[in-house]
């Protein structure tokens, strides 16, 4: 099942559920996808060179350090399919995707259970241990949005390198998310050979649809095993196309720069909104907030989904209590349009 | 590396050494894609209902029994990866994809050599044996382009019920091969629950660049481990909407039909002028052949290359003596060229 909401399914015309970089597709993305169309009666590059080559250089990384692939998706269980852990450590609430991945490994799941603000603190570092195989840590955090902070997060790896447990850092979100360059631990990934940074151009770009992703890594002994676990060509001609134009794009246009700026604004705007009605509203670096009401009557997921608004439910995820939903920051337009209609489903109950 | 000629670090015009429709993408297929641009900015449909409704119907299977994979290759390591096999049997020389596949697992490999004339006979039976998790047939098989007959072929899939040996039965060629409807076991999978056979819309519609492929399984024993070893969202937006075009195309465009009758005629004319030419022709049954010619100090591979035409070199494959190589059917234009080059050559080196 979908971990954000199911538009293939339900009516949706506005999708608070997936979180994306809320000023769309780029035109040049678009463009590059057309323009390469009868690229397609050719295999994809099964090296990726051109865009490996680019992105290397976009985010000062040694080429052969990045696997790209077919969204974080597939570089989530290709992780797990060489280290073949038989724990894993787990902070929850956490990301969904890496339990189904879990799952199929056979691997047993260990749960670290942030504290009453959604952190991770000190404690973790006792549980990680030489059975651990890998830990997994989403930075900013999903569905919280908070960060990890940077000293914790170093005590946290530089443990990992002792006990040789591989920490996948997911960072999907930290291009779209406040202040990454200092959060972000690319510009440091060398000094670690048991860590692999997590990114897709999913979130930053908008471009679910199209499944790419990329996982960085300096540990030979970690890297060559998970190149084995992915197939043949697996990053499409849409999609090396796609990844090419938009780091291209960046050159005249701060798109990125645009959305945090948009993001930090829209998410203090649904921040005051939501407070103001009484919610519980998960401080966030990043472009969606968690958030509760305290009448546990209102039916907010399904009396939005009936006015074609689709938010994430978070019922089912670990170590998180019922009545929590996560909403995407997006446009303005869309922000107040959601705005409105939790005004007006809190009336129809009062 | 590619198992066909490498384009992207070789100047190739003209590419025989993959073997796709020769008919070309069909402009059908580039509209829907173009059509769906939008579509980009949403997560494919991870039940890929439409596309999987369409397929079922058109190729009369339940639809629950079709997996759908990001090209065939992540289904070949998807199969490998729930089976978890010790051992897999592997006729040679057969398809490299398996091998590279085979190794990241960690499984061994048992060799079937097939006989002085390319071909599977019943000794293969013997070689069956509970200790075979997997075996991969290629139907027609791939590089010597013949079929399996259809009585053994039953006869091995029967003997891999008893053994419980999963087999994978590549049919990836078999819409571009004569009588598919005579030599496909897609009209009698139910009968056969360790059967799985493996299908791409990558040969069969010219669309190596969208990475579409499909297995058919009537074991739940078998599918439903598969499955989990697939990562969420596999199936990209343009190869969803690829997919769809494709089957719906063939509603008013005998497109397979005539690819077929253009293959067998220029199979003919390729046979007959390599025969003359002096070349060893191994009789296909579909969309490429496998030559070689008695003089081995003449370089084709190297020779073609310099004039922008690539071949496949098939030295690297098991069982198969130096010298042979597989080159594609293509259309009528361009089978003269690359004959018109290999008359030049030869006439060089008189």
């Amino acid at each position: 099942m979908a971990h954000g909401g199911d538009r293939y399914r339900n009516r949706v015309e506005l999708d608070f559920s997936v979180n994306l970089n809320p000023l769309g597709v780029h035109a040049k993305i678009k463009k590059s996808i057309i323009d390469n169309i009868d690229k397609l009666e050719y295999y994809p590059d099964g090296e990726i060179q051109e865009l490996g080559e680019k992105l290397s250089e976009h985010i000062n990384v040694k080429k052969e350090d990045i696997i790209f692939g077919n969204g974080a998706s597939e570089l989530i269980m290709a992780v797990i399919n060489a280290v073949k852990p038989k724990k894993i450590l787990l902070p929850v609430p956490s990301f969904k995707g890496y339990e189904k991945a879990i799952e199929a490994s056979g691997g047993g799941i260990v749960e670290y259970e942030m504290n009453c603000e959604f952190e991770i603190t000190e404690d973790i570092i006792e549980k990680i241990t030489d059975e651990i195989g890998i830990l997994f840590l989403t930075n900013p955090n999903n569905p919280t949005g908070k960060y990890i902070r940077n000293e914790l997060l170093e005590k946290i790896i530089n443990r990992c390198e002792e006990t040789h447990t591989a920490v996948v850092l997911d960072e999907c979100f930290m291009e779209l998310s406040d202040k990454p360059e200092k959060n972000s631990f690319l510009n440091r990934y060398e000094k670690y050979p048991h860590l692999c940074i997590l990114r897709a151009f999913t979130k930053s770009f908008a471009i679910p649809g199209v499944r790419l992703g990329y996982l960085v890594c300096s540990g030979k002994a970690l890297i060559e095993p998970v190149k084995k676990m992915l197939p043949e060509w697996n990053i499409s001609v849409p999609a090396q196309v796609s990844g090419i134009a938009a780091i291209d794009l960046l050159n005249d246009d701060p798109y990125l720069e645009n959305a945090r700026k948009l993001i930090k604004d829209q998410r203090t705007y649904l921040e005051q909104e939501l407070t103001g009605m009484g919610f519980e509203v998960i401080p966030s670096d990043t472009c969606f907030l968690l958030i509760k009401y305290p009448d546990s009557k209102i039916d907010f997921y399904g009396e939005l989904l009936k006015r074609g608004i689709m938010i994430r439910d978070c019922s089912d995820y670990r170590n998180l209590e019922d009545g929590y939903f996560r909403i995407a920051v997006k446009t303005e337009k869309e922000n107040k349009g959601i705005i409105s209609e939790i005004q007006d489903i809190i009336k129809g109950y009062v």
